[in-house]
């Protein structure tokens, strides 16, 4: 499969998710509520499902991981990997900074992801070896600048558990500023150079997957919290910064 | 001067900022930081020059109260307070959820209302004995829920002073669910029914006075947090809800 399908492929994932979705936002909607209060939305399951049809018509052979649903052919070398609304709380709060996560893993390795938001038009897509495009034009991180200068985004204090806690302060008080809110769509900011960095714990693989991608090819760098990169086996804290420096520093702030 | 005379003017005045404001959002702008970290930029200041401009023009006798520049005519009975770009942290960092905020006091009560984000074309209205409008049409309040049930929306969690946080932590822990990020937008989800309340501290009169006129208008109710009325003499602690009984919850909760 080429690369340039394969784009195609996912921007077409995406728009078809944007159009399930665009109707239920800010519409009563019922809300079904998991018992971790995480909400799930009919919308949520509806784009999922669209995009599975989808895969299953012009990528058969592929695996699927999504947020929603089982997984489907989890041994193949090729997963396209999908949240369909990640900010569902966000979404549900009628707030326009959800977003729709799509990544193709070759071999366990992200090399294909696009963060798409379908409200207020949005989208970031990164492939490996090409520059990340906002919209279709080329974007960089900013770069350069240290901790004390960086402001970082954050989607919740309540997304870190006890510890994890004590190291984001460390790394917050050390920076210039910290904005709160945002989910995916910080990161898609951290790629355009509006933001420095990004640091949160307990992402799942749906929620990280896209954005590696997106950040390392507008020249950014994506890390767990020790600085490694990230695998399907990483614990769920990422550092997403403008250069491996930042983010180096940030790791080194976080002390593990 | 009757109150559609005004209506149509505030319409205007918030049109004109955002002609002045959309250029800079996300390009590389000269931001100016305080002392006190709150970033301050060049499209905050020119889009004030033009809403004080306009407001001499038509309003000659009228008050204006603003943000970046010192008060003209304080003791009129009438007096326009005007922040340009609630959420500056949002606006530097590529976030389209700032907002202009508004407001026509009479004799220090808000009457007029308006918070508006330029960028997505979010409008949502305010008028003393009418009902609040989102982009024109009518919207209300979500009502009769308890705080167990309530979304709650707060900008940043270092908004509240030690004691005020401590409180705070009170009212989120007892919520459904807690929304960060978002400055005057969710005001204005709160009026349209997507946010049950929002509670936050440190709020001054050009943060607060636009949000009054259009959460009443929508059937909610804003308050202090000792559930009192908001004056030109209150503290900047203010509860925002979907009706009256959730924010005496709310208050009761904070325990002041």
């Amino acid at each position: 499969m080429n690369r340039d399908a394969d784009i195609a492929l996912i921007q077409h994932l995406a728009d078809a998710a944007g159009a399930v979705i665009r109707p239920w936002f800010r519409s009563s909607l019922a809300i079904e509520t998991k018992d971790d209060r995480s909400p799930v939305t009919l919308a949520d399951q509806a784009a999922e499902t669209e995009i599975r049809r989808l895969l299953a018509v012009h990528r058969p052979d592929d695996g699927i991981i999504g947020e929603e649903h089982e997984g489907t052919n989890v041994g193949a070398a090729r997963i396209w990997v999908i949240d369909p609304i990640d900010g569902t709380r966000a979404f549900i709060s009628g707030r326009p900074l959800f977003g729709t996560l799509i990544a193709l893993l070759e071999d366990g390795v992200p090399v294909l992801g696009i963060i798409d938001q379908c409200i207020i038009g949005d989208r970031w897509l990164g492939a490996a070896g090409r520059p990340t495009t906002h919209n279709d034009r080329p974007v960089t991180t900013r770069r350069g600048g240290a901790l004390a200068a960086a402001r970082i985004g954050t989607t919740s204090p309540q997304a870190f558990e006890a510890e994890d806690f004590t190291a984001f302060e460390r790394v917050r008080t050390a920076a210039l500023d910290t904005l709160y809110g945002g989910d995916c769509h910080n990161y898609g900011l951290v790629a355009s150079g509006h933001l420095d960095a990004v640091v949160e714990a307990s992402l799942k693989l749906h929620d990280w997957a896209a954005l590696v991608p997106v950040i390392e090819g507008a020249g950014g760098c994506v890390t767990d919290w020790a600085g490694r990169s990230l695998t399907m086996a990483s614990d769920g804290r990422v550092i997403a910064a403008g250069d491996a420096r930042l983010a180096g520093e940030i790791a080194a702030t976080i002390g593990r």
